[in-house]
């Protein structure tokens, strides 16, 4: 078996629950059917196993270090984004007629959760080269197109995204790095950076920095804020990287996980002139950042559900393997030993891994088939209720497997005992690495107020209709198949507390009484949508039973349901408490002052 | 503030909520009345302020290593342990007749704690030697003890525990190193040694070994296990370190955290004879090692706590004086942030690892006075009915901070964002520490086990039906205090349903059955006793703000109260859907396969 991803698993969400089929079957897609997106995913997987996973433990053991006036980075890692660059990983997702391979977005998603699955500290550089490059071919001139976004889809230069500053984290509207006009979109950029995966290396030979930046006439807030691309090294009419752009390099942060990736503190346009170039519009800055924000917090749960689902496989594999203690019918010392995953309380630790992996991977692809049936659609009104779905979902994809999946890293390690708690597996590793997922691209708390304080409100509240339709439909296919009574009635039930939580919100006229408990919406509501990805499975494992497409893969089809009937049982009741708080306006947080924590 | 240990909130459960000064008032402990306690833990605060803290990154970041044929220790360990040594800390437990100081075992578990708090990779070793020094003091000879127990009283030599090998964790059953007889006491030690902390080092000129190894005579199973001193150096009649004792170091392992303390593989009797003398009586060796183990898990719990509590101080403190954001009723970017504490969701974070952390240490020293109140109760069924709840209690005691105080060592790290992440602020270090919890001294299923396989059978359920005495008298004490009707009325659900859980696995005759959901059974109760202990807390602070005994300390009493409020509320209630399923005898986990997970 592969300890970096379950291939079958992921045929069963796309091909027999989501019904991805239908969305390769649009004319956008055309060049991608079955067969070539097994393909994309088999040389993916081989990169991954060959060229990302052996040296994981050692890059994790042994970060990028400043040595000579430069961060020297491990030349394996050069060498496995060379294998990527080589099978055109960078260029997947673009369209055609800008050179790419103009996959589907949940293709791109999977290629980077298996990468990510593998070795995360090396994945990094791509995901946010690829994701730099989609703002330039979305807001770019012909000739920053030409001038940047070609190399980088090449895999030739590295970006990176540069928003937070020392003193402006979670607050974008703190940002002070400034923007003097030069001339054109010339501009002069000074300022701090922090916390920039990819900040700095000697990977390539140039690294192009998405920066927010601030001009003089721009309001205060995050309506005065601007996008610039500023090259490490300045670039020349015929692109070729020349002059030093002064982006000094003013320290690497020593991380918890995710170690191989650099990570640092710049200052730009310390010792001499720091160049940038205006990407789209003035004062617009924010808005061309979030253009793919949907697309890369999906793409923030999808890793943490992939490292998630690397630590289910290695502990799975060592359940079945490991022998340790006897049934507990039998005390008799001298039979031999039984593999752990004979003992009830390691199979429910399995069982939570599976639920966390497999319904936050369901999420993902779910979210990610939003967008190509976005690109594919052809009626407006039904982009626009994708749209509507998809930005509903968006904050749930992005922190119910930061949350959820670490706590299925976290198992992993359990289940490996004293042997998972070292560095010798690589468990603790993925927990470690996992931990950040709650943390960067907007923190945990920050998706709570924006699911409850504004997407739950969009259009009247259509998303959510959309959203209790699109249940309702998989509960009417698990009435019409039989057998998930009780995980229907769970599901109204749930649903119906939601609502009264949402009403109760939406009718509260103080944002901060409202929005107190915006964290507890978020993960309660984020179980109710995965409890329905599990019903679906469920069903759709059911049917493949009975009709008997599913022959000779009983034991898979059943763990489906055994997996469902668990989350239903021993997951999403736990989550009901937290919307019954939500739905009484609680403020017990908000009542507690400062001084209380501690005393005088 | 200090950031290693709260004294006001130590002061608030010994004294104001769980009477300790009576049990100071017991002849036994003569010598230590408030003032005397309170003398030793400002030496022991000044100890771990000055000699562990400074530390402790330093000596996470660089490990032990073996260099040179032998395991080499930073030198700031040997000083910091040096001073605990010369403050008596060694010695503080034993009785005066043994040349100790006769503290209560209260007293002894806060010692460890704020050392733990502040650099657990260094408490470590005095923890380990006071634990084999504690079974030499009540199994030794005489001769045992002069040569092994002073020199370990004093400091001078450290200890360890030698139970696992690599095929042998939870399941010591299936301990393989074996003990030949020589003469009297002296047998040849052959086998190998797993997980062994403190297991190497140069710190001290000898280490000694508490080793679980089996006789030719022995039975099969634990009941043939038999303990033995093994010493690194021979003992001369002098009592003066000779002849190596042939415990060959076979490796060490790198641990994910607590990585100040080496952890080692050891092979015994590797390149010639391994001399080890027998502790207690043959085949004794697991009643022996578990004479003190209660203790010593109250004591992991503690430590867990203690961790938890050095994260909570630390971001606490940040809260109060990070700037970032604005209240959401004001969206003004220009007027100035606010500290991130005026955020509801960052005081909810903060109510989280506060009642994590004060709830588990209420607990701890709960226990540890149930310690001590057997150690002076005059009375046999008195002493009888402390043991029984002591018994029932220290699974939770143990297993609750480490999944509690584990999660609110992840929300610090959440309250400050990036930096949390990183290495250069201490709250992700003690994140990693605290995940060993769930893994040592019995894994965190082995407890639920105990507890629901044993505990709560033991005489006749006798040990619960004190426990719920203990708790009608709370909840009798909240009523007469009035204002706590809806914490009474949740308790008395909570009990009902613990109760309704309890009684459907004893009338459960299969144990595979009965037993498979018994690590929900131990969070569950958990959870019950943590709020009765939070109800009681508040009862007491609210007799302080009532009486005017808390007057100029409003704030420390009424967040007592607001704590509790919030545990009850935002806590206790995901905990009660995890005894339906005990009280139902779900099978989910059972009934999947093993060939489930993955499929075919």
């Amino acid at each position: 078996m592969s300890l970096v991803v379950h291939r079958r698993n992921l045929d069963f969400l796309l091909y027999e629950t989501l019904g991805f089929g239908t969305v390769l079957s649009a004319p956008r897609f055309a060049g991608y059917d079955r067969a070539a997106v097994d393909a994309v995913l088999d040389t993916v997987q081989a990169i991954a196993e060959n060229e990302f996973l052996p040296c994981a433990a050692d890059l994790d053991a042994h970060e990028p270090h400043f040595t000579e006036g430069r961060v020297q980075v491990d030349a394996r890692v050069r060498r496995a984004l060379g294998a990527c660059a080589e099978a055109g990983l960078f260029s997947a997702g673009f369209d055609h007629e800008l050179g790419g391979l103009g996959m589907p977005a949940t293709v791109t998603m999977l290629i980077n959760g298996i990468l990510a699955a593998a070795n995360i500290g090396i994945a990094n550089y791509q995901l946010l080269t690829v994701a730099g490059a989609n703002m330039l071919a979305s807001f770019g001139t012909d000739e920053q197109k030409l001038l940047f976004l070609r190399p980088m889809m090449e895999g030739r230069w590295f970006g990176t995204m540069c928003l937070s500053e020392p003193q402006a984290g979670s607050s974008l509207s703190d940002i002070r790095t400034r923007a003097e006009p030069l001339e054109g979109r010339l501009h002069r950029i000074t300022g701090t950076k922090m916390w920039i995966s990819g900040g700095d290396h000697d990977l390539t030979e140039n690294i192009v920095h998405m920066v927010l930046a601030r001009r003089p006439d721009g309001p205060p807030g995050v309506k005065g804020l601007s996008l610039f691309i500023v090259p490490k090294y300045r670039v020349g009419a015929d692109g070729t990287p020349g002059e030093f752009n002064n982006i000094a390099l003013a320290g690497l942060n020593h991380k918890m996980g995710q170690r191989g990736t650099t990570n640092c503190l710049l200052n730009f346009g310390e010792g001499g002139d720091c160049l940038g170039y205006l990407l789209g519009e003035p004062h617009q800055g924010l808005a061309c950042m979030f253009h793919m924000m949907n697309e890369a917090r999906i793409g923030v749960g999808a890793n943490s559900a992939m490292s998630a689902q690397a630590g289910y496989l290695y502990s799975l594999d060592y359940a079945r393997t490991r022998p340790q203690g006897r049934p507990l019918r039998n005390k008799d010392a001298t039979t031999p030993q039984v593999p752990i995953i004979e003992h009830a309380d390691v199979r429910r630790m399995l069982l939570a891994q599976k639920v966390a992996v497999e319904g936050a991977l369901a999420l993902s692809c779910y979210c990610t088939m939003l967008v190509d049936r976005m690109a594919t659609a052809t009626d407006e009104t039904e982009r626009r209720d994708l749209h509507l779905l998809l930005e509903l979902l968006t904050p749930m994809a992005k922190s119910w497997p930061a949350e959820h999946c670490l706590e299925a890293n976290k198992l992993a390690i359990q289940v490996l005992g004293g042997y998972g708690y070292t560095r010798d597996y690589p468990v603790e590793r993925h927990y470690r690495d996992n931990r950040l997922n709650a943390i960067h691209e907007g923190a945990y708390g920050i998706h709570g107020l924006d699911l409850l304080g504004r997407k739950v409100r969009m259009e009247g509240g259509w998303a959510m209709d959309l959203l209790v339709l699109e249940i309702g439909q998989t509960q009417d296919a698990a009435e019409a198949q039989g057998g998930f009574g009780d995980e229907i009635d769970a599901l109204h039930g749930a649903l119906a507390g939601l609502g009264r939580a949402t009403r109760a919100v939406l009718a509260c006229k103080d944002p901060e009484h409202a929005l107190a408990n915006a964290t507890l919406y978020l993960d309660g509501f984020g179980q109710i949508v995965i409890a329905w990805l599990w019903l679906k499975q469920a069903v759709a494992a059911s049917r493949a039973l009975e009709s008997g497409t599913g022959a000779g893969e009983t034991d898979f089809h059943q763990g489906k349901i055994a997996a469902c009937r668990y989350f239903f049982r021993y997951e999403l009741p736990r989550a009901l408490p937290l919307l019954v708080l939500v739905e009484r306006l609680d403020s017990t947080c908000l009542d507690v002052t400062p001084a209380q924590f501690l005393g005088d």
